[in-house]
């Protein structure tokens, strides 16, 4: 395990937690005091401040990066050089090309190698992914991926150079993967339209952001990141389709509602409040998805296939955070680009409502109150819209 | 009450529901038997089949407009030429050009007009703007307004000559005026980003759009509208502001849940379903605020004020529309082209954050479990971010 | 208007509020300056300090009764001297025998009269009785009727002797009515089983009680009543029937979400807090049944018909809450007495499921997921219990 | 694991879904069918249905019951006799008397043994106990737990003489001990008032029962159990303090909603319906408390402690089912029979609010709109009720 921070704790916590036969064995820290503290109260054997040897140490087969994203890059060329799987934590880079660099390296080498995009892994989110695979929604239409909050623990986080950027790519790299495996991940995001500004922190990089993701047959994915929303963490994504709608609450409404008049003391993680209506979460490590995420990891490694979050979904992932970043400042338009396209070509669009009624193309179809359908109908001819009230359809 | 569809239907419901002292005396159709049976169905004593009769009815003070949207510059015209108040449903126009010649001929003839926007006049919207004005969320930084059901229910307006578009006429007009009344509506819409496609619906105007309105003090409104949703009526807005959140839920969220196995037939209006689980509206004309929009437009002429939404409000809207189909062509943002702008101009920066400690820029303060605060800090001249950790703050 | 307390406040809010035909003329006060003050805020000509003048005032058709429970009979009693019509707030009375006196007096003089029961009246509870009457639900089997908050505001509800008990009466009142409207309110109610304690407050009456009522054709109402609940005001149904269930939420959840860090002080009225999320309602007045029960006690007035909520209902009502008592006391299920019953009498039991499959009788009927359908069986004679799989139903 | 029914599968599902280190070796059916097709399925070496050689079978530590009710005192006999550590399924037993027995046997012979109520386990439950231990909602006054649905899917449920009565038996049994956690499990439950009646199915045991049970210290708890709910499945609980309420919702609404025109198929479980308004839950297992009940068994066991549910809890629970069946009968207040109490006794009663102002107990206080403080109090002496305003309090 590299990296002490929240994330390395999240990490942790769900391979420690319950009674999972996988165990962080070696942690290591730049800090000496943080590294010790870290694998005392985990129970982790081994604590070491210097990265290589982590990487190297023959207690583990794994390793798990949880660093800030500068350090990617070079933990994962440590990995290479030490045969090791590894298996990266969001964002895999700061940039595209940062993450070409990463996917060259670990394809060339053959290690098993994951990218650790969590929020895919929710179990609301799978179970929804499968009804979407089923046709329960019919072609998808458009994704919304909401990820906002009062901004990150950390302080690196917030200095552009360290994190490569600002709530797109802290919060926007969860949601472009989210919006991918609805719309389908074989489908090519083309181009993108996006907003950035910092409105509230003293800071270079964005605090809030909206996006706009086309895909190649039609269907767009939109984001919505902030650092400076207020009430909480709120992750929520919506779906449309043809034939369905589905809306996933991941943390402030998910059915558990609570009041207190503050007694008792500290209620709730990340709650702005400790008093008044609160929201907590069941059991956060696995509703936000990281049980099931190294589930998948760990099982694809056993069974040597490739997991649900390849490298190269994290290579996708930056390349559309980089088409962000370039049409927030070209204020239009700007295409994704893929040098690596490994999903399909030339998909066609997507198809929509094409039913003739008597040589007349059905527009929309109606129940009325007392039964009867009610069809509005154009002539392809003329373009002319006519209504009909017909007895049963 | 000029027009026997739908929105007529509301509106008479509206003023002839409960106790109301203000009564439709006159209904004009083109067509004879739906203004007959229309009249006889509401017990409205005069049904005619010429607009030009009708406005000049001595039965009635106000004309209510609730035609197609090419006919209301001519009704508009025939109440100036009558010296009769008016009342004109949304969208005011099909262009901004043309909201602007209603406009003129309105305010040259002196008489009494308002614009018929009931969204904003639903009793959640106005109790939350009471808040937002009382300073409840802190400075306004981002409203999000969607409106989507499955499409119109008139054939008219699946005609984008009649309509002046699709669903960003019919649907992106409500949420652009609920936008600017959440941002203010003396802050002036600067630019706009547009994305519209046709992905369902075999129709020239777009069934599908979602934009973004940039303010001149930097905050932002997005709006999403489709004529392809599934499941009901979505009518939702959210508000963040450096100080807190509001989300509005109007349709399908409201706190009437109901299952049925679809025993005793017809259940709900706008459910696309019988059976299963439904989710009807109380009171559809008061939550949908026609009933304190009639309230405003009355009291207003008896008080000799300007109603809450005028015509001017109208103009403007439609000033926004006309930005969205350029941007929507162009692929880049479009200026929002006011000729006529009322409001404020040279309106500051949303303020932010702006806390020194120590002589460095506050980033965020946390409080963390253990009751201590830890602030994240910029150094202003270095740029360096750090972090510290304090005993009470 | 008889009495200047929150529900006389809450009624002129109603009469006063929109472009209602129908106004307080002469409003009654023990207090002089509270009838003056309150005369002066809502427009009213006449405040007085004398009931019998109140009564009398030639200014107005109808006496509003809105003064605390003991008073009741004596304000009816004037009522039937001036030949005046008399709507009463609830509950009617302290006791059925009260009550009957009351119901005896109006009828005898023939004096146009209803009993103000405003929850019944909610848009929300309109709707769903509409789908219960027509069959939505099938039979209904049980209603649920939960009302809890932190207490009443006047003084006198806390005081036994004036009020005639404590949130039994208080609030027992509403879900008593309510559950008979979902159950039928020709549907005897049979019997009572009641819990009531005093848990919190330093006072005679109960603050909490619940309480099963049994009606003649097996349907069961639970009501809950609490002057202890915490987080605002909880007024919630529930109703199951044979074929649906209807959920209603009245107050704390019902599409208005707000979360503030309490800036701009005051927010919403019975919240707990100023700060944090916080749960409004449009507006209060018509959520909670006012203008519909107003609408429908004048319109009633008009068309010389009854009231959907008469005198007759309060004091079956009140017979209710009188075995209530008794079973609190007694510890065990106690009948309702109703020396005067109107609605029908030998109503058959609850139906249920009375299906026959080759001789058996069909417990349950499930689908399969893989299309298949199950049959759980009954032999009739011996009692056995079997399952059965079959193709289709 | 003994049986192969729902429950054995959610068992297995639960040991063999993650990463856990726990397996099925054995599986044990009386049919051998059952048996090898669900071993086969899950992985499972051994398949046996001699029930016998199941328990003692040397590949496994623990024998897990999930077998019908009337079966559990023989199976936890051969335990016994095979000294092998035993995990019950709920409920423990037809009868308080048939659960001591198992207790006595268990306990005499020193065997680990555990008691499977999942739904004291659930994250939201875990979570929630944990507030309430903390302080978070004061002393508890009331819990509501209500479970219900279309009936059991296994035929033997529904005989009265294999499952020991009806919906009290099957979910009644989880309603207690949630209710027992949330009061505290050392406080005495004392007495129990009951309705049972059978509305709908054809069948001798109850469909539908409510109870209250009230503990030593003036607590209360309420279940609502009905096998004929419709709509999926109804579980939530709700607790109210003197300082807090929780609600909690584990399968309706959690934070997961879909809609689908029944395109796909079949899109979940239990539901009741393929198309309309659907509410799956993300990871069912787990959100019903499987995961963490297992947890704690093995970790108790490998430690050495006590889990956090015991076969004393499962007779308990029996005991008050116990009184819930009398009660039914005798239709008024019965006493719980424990022989054998282990918990606190003498418990004192709730305190509720003990506050005096200048001589007078306070009733209530309440902030006011314009930031004053409204008491009211009572006269401890003559019981006179009044009111002040404060500045501040």
């Amino acid at each position: 395990m590299l990296g002490t921070g929240l994330i390395g704790l999240f990490y942790t916590m769900t391979l420690h937690g319950q009674r999972g036969r996988d165990r962080v064995s070696c942690v290591y820290s730049r800090d000496a005091d943080r590294a010790q503290t870290f694998a005392r109260k985990w129970g982790i054997k081994h604590a070491v401040t210097d990265m290589e040897e982590a990487v190297k140490h023959t207690s583990s087969d794994v390793v798990i990066i949880g660093l800030p994203n500068h350090l990617h890059e070079e933990a994962v060329q440590l990995c290479v050089e030490a045969n090791k799987a590894v298996l990266c934590t969001k964002p895999l880079a700061r940039t595209a090309a940062e993450a070409k660099r990463i996917l060259n390296i670990v394809e060339s080498s053959g290690i098993f190698a994951g990218y650790l995009e969590d929020l895919v892994y929710t179990p609301k989110t799978l179970k929804a992914l499968e009804s979407v695979r089923r046709g329960a929604l019919g072609e998808i239409l458009w994704t919304r991926s909401r990820e906002a909050h009062s901004g990150p623990h950390s302080s690196w986080f917030w200095d552009v150079e360290q994190a490569g950027g600002g709530a797109i790519v802290d919060l926007g790299c969860h949601c472009i993967e989210i919006i991918r495996n609805f719309v389908g991940k074989d489908i090519r995001p083309v181009e993108v339209s996006c907003w950035a500004d910092t409105l509230v922190h003293p800071i270079e990089a964005e605090d809030n952001s909206i996006a706009l993701i086309r895909f190649e047959n039609g269907a767009v994915g939109q984001f919505e990141v902030s650092w400076t929303f207020r009430g909480g963490m709120d992750l929520r994504d919506e779906v449309a389709g043809t034939e369905g709608t589905i809306w996933l609450n991941h943390f402030l409404r998910t059915g558990f509602e609570m009041f207190s008049s503050g007694a008792g003391g500290y209620v709730a993680e990340k709650a702005e409040q400790e008093s008044g209506w609160l929201f907590p979460v069941g059991d956060e490590v696995h509703e936000l998805g990281y049980t099931d995420m190294f589930t998948d990891m760990f099982n694809a490694m056993d069974e040597g296939r490739e997991p649900m979050e390849t490298i190269y979904d994290g290579y996708v992932v930056n390349a559309v955070i980089d088409a962000c970043y370039r049409s927030a400042k070209s204020r239009k338009w700007e295409p994704v680009e893929l040098e690596d396209w490994r999903g399909r070509t030339g998909v066609a669009r997507i198809r929509g409502l094409k039913e003739m009624v008597d040589g007349l193309e059905l527009v929309k179809r109606e129940r009325l109150p007392n039964g009867e359908v009610k069809l509005i109908l154009k002539d392809p001819g003329t373009g002319e819209v006519t209504q009909r009230v017909v007895e049963d359809d």
